[in-house]
């Protein structure tokens, strides 16, 4: 089972593609997409767009994992994140793939133990499942733990079902 | 010159396709693309994406016009209107066409004299202009607005230039 994680955004959209070996999860893939600072909104969208659609190409993921959002006070940047969020949803949805949302807490636990873990500790427990280090990108690394927690939750469900 | 409003939304999409004939907007085709309430979000948004691939499809309008928008004190609706708003975004920049983006106080004021108009006021202004009168949705009838109002600026910035 090979599955996408995802972090959408307008100025960088992450995005890890894992697949499930066994007992350990594998790493195709993660990277962030990050569109010209001075290109219009919609301009900044289709190379979001494009750039999932080459990822889903290549690697046909099979289920999608995106963080549930966190409403923050500042609408401004709610709204800007929606546009980003919308356009990833519909690359999954063209390409009929099931999305799970997973709250920030629950990515948190599923891959270090803990809801209220830090992003070091979190970059610090990818590696260490993934046996690689790498200098992903924030967002990057986001997207993988989103994947991770997917599989998690994927291999929970398989075993007691 | 065809052109295409857009009132993006969640719950409903408003569209307006206009022709500029001589000195008369023309309406083609308005209404509003609905889905149904209990989807899941990213079946809403692939569904307001076909239904506005469609529409281009078969009217291949050149320019789009969209309301710029008010962010509401609400992060939470606006992260909602974002996700729809990005994927109408998407349609057009994948149809390569620009996408112009006006106030709602501009777009009042070109259709009907003044910034402050109601509802009411706008609607029964476009039906004075197009020369019809129509049972629209009031997002059906945003989306003819913010088309005309463009239209306006246009043959406005043709006279001048």
């Amino acid at each position: 089972m090979i599955v996408i994680g995802l972090d959408p955004g307008i100025t960088a959209t992450g995005y890890a593609v894992l697949k499930q070996d066994q007992q350990r999860p594998v790493l195709l893939q993660a990277g962030s997409l990050r569109p010209k600072r001075n290109w219009k909104l919609w301009e900044k969208l289709f190379f979001i767009y494009e750039g999932l659609n080459r990822i889903f190409e290549e690697f046909s993921p099979k289920e999608a994992a995106i963080e549930d959002v966190f409403v923050s006070k500042n609408a401004k940047s709610a709204l800007k994140l929606g546009h980003a969020r919308g356009v990833a949803m519909l690359v999954c949805a063209i390409q009929n793939i099931e999305i799970f949302q997973y709250e920030p807490s629950v990515i948190k636990k599923s891959v270090t133990g803990t809801g209220m873990a830090k992003k070091e500790q979190i970059k610090y427990m990818i590696e260490k499942i993934l046996g690689i280090k790498d200098n992903w990108s924030e967002d990057a690394s986001d997207a993988i733990a989103v994947a991770m927690c997917h599989l998690n939750q994927r291999s929970f469900y398989d075993r007691i079902y």
